[in-house]
């Protein structure tokens, strides 16, 4: 199975120009499943909610840059995923959405929002789940999320081989502690960053980068430069993360005592 | 508040002999609390377990090893805690003590056994309990409780500022993780490693030191080198792990939803 991300600086509030961009960047490549950064078709500082919410999509994936993400993975056979901004009956979600040739897969719902990301979006409501593309068990985090050991936690204990992890990371935090997470639950996990800078909500943000792919063993398959686009691919065996053995006596998941824990 | 650990080598068998050292090494520092190695009485493999279990003492503190800690941590004023062989009526117990002057004021019974340990030992049945010396709020884990999220995630939603990590390490996997569960929890945590090599059922092991100590914020404020004896102290703020924050907007324990996990 051939995974990868692609590293870009999306061009804020304009997602046709993003799209572009993605749809001449995969043009050329043979893959099984690309994630895309957090927030991929917007960018992501507003300093008018409404400017964000109307560049946001439903989750049905009728709107225009989630339908030509589609359009992409039926010519690729391949599963994307991607952060997007998502307009709902409740509010605009900082969501991941996952896309095959035949439509939308799955969508999360950013659950732990970072800073200033409260001033525009919705906590997210539906928990952590997972899907299946070619029979592999899938399951999306978004960002922030990488601090809390439960939302990786949750994906895993679901089945998930593979965690697509788009992201708009700003400290340097994250590819270590991924690999811990990649780790604790023997999982693949995929952080597609993004990178360059913006402005605004009072904040002058530059992002760092580092988009990287890790093994159910904590092994850094490979990781990007901190500036710079990335498209990155690597061949991985997904069955690899369904074997929980840490060592010959232990079993990362039957070894788990829920009774003795206090969460 | 001086926070540290002991790096040893223990000898195999003579819980006597490893008093001695630690009576020697520990006798002109000035500490409040001090880390000692898991099983750091009676060393690790065993081919016989009625040879371990000779060597156990009961949790009151009233067996050789510990009551001596307990005129230690007199004479310094200060905690210990050590990793130890436990007998008590349910069977063999993997635990460590904290003790004082007063004697013993908490004992945690290890719930993630490491491969063999199973072949000794019964699995810890009292969770992760929390106890406080000098009002800071303190727990304990041992070794392999590090691969669980669950452990430390456990002790720092009880209240610890400290977590102690007696431990026998034998892989290159748990210092890197421990940053991030300090980091995951903004508590302080001392993973106190021992040194040099044990045979015994059917296993070589090396074990391998760098025993650390760890920041709220994930900074290394000490790392031993991988061999060779060592004691460590550093000067702390416990207040600082009172600190949940993350971000001006963000909250390490606030920001948790529970209600979307799924574990």
């Amino acid at each position: 199975m051939k995974i990868g991300f692609f590293q870009f600086q999306p061009r804020h509030g304009d997602p046709a120009a993003n799209l572009d961009l993605i749809t001449n960047v995969l043009s050329d490549s043979q893959f099984d499943l690309v994630v895309l950064p957090e927030l991929a078709s917007t960018g992501y500082l507003f300093d008018d909610p409404r400017e964000l919410e109307a560049l946001s999509e439903p989750s049905s994936g009728s709107g225009s840059f989630l339908s030509s993400l589609i359009e992409i993975a039926m010519r690729h056979r391949a599963c994307i995923v991607s952060g997007f901004s998502e307009r709902a009956p409740e509010g605009v979600f900082n969501s991941a959405a996952a896309l095959d040739g035949n439509g939308v897969l799955c969508v999360y719902r950013k659950v732990h929002l970072f800073n200033t990301e409260k001033e525009l979006f919705q906590p997210g409501n539906n928990g952590f789940p997972v899907f299946y593309f070619n029979q592999v068990c899938i399951g999306m985090m978004i960002c922030f999320d990488w601090v809390f050991p439960e939302s990786a936690r949750s994906l895993a204990l679901k089945g998930a081989q593979i965690i697509c992890h788009p992201a708009n990371l700003v400290l340097p935090l994250c590819q270590n502690a991924m690999v811990v997470r990649s780790l604790e639950n023997a999982v693949f996990s995929i952080t597609a960053n993004r990178v360059g800078s913006e402005t605004g909500q009072g904040l002058s943000l530059r992002f760092t980068g580092k988009s990287q792919i890790i093994s159910p063993k904590g092994e850094v398959l490979t990781r990007a430069a901190e500036d710079g686009q990335s498209l990155t691919f690597v061949d991985i065996d997904p069955q690899n993360a369904l074997d929980k053995r840490f060592s010959p006596g232990n079993d990362l998941f039957s070894d788990r005592q829920p009774g003795q824990y206090t969460l």
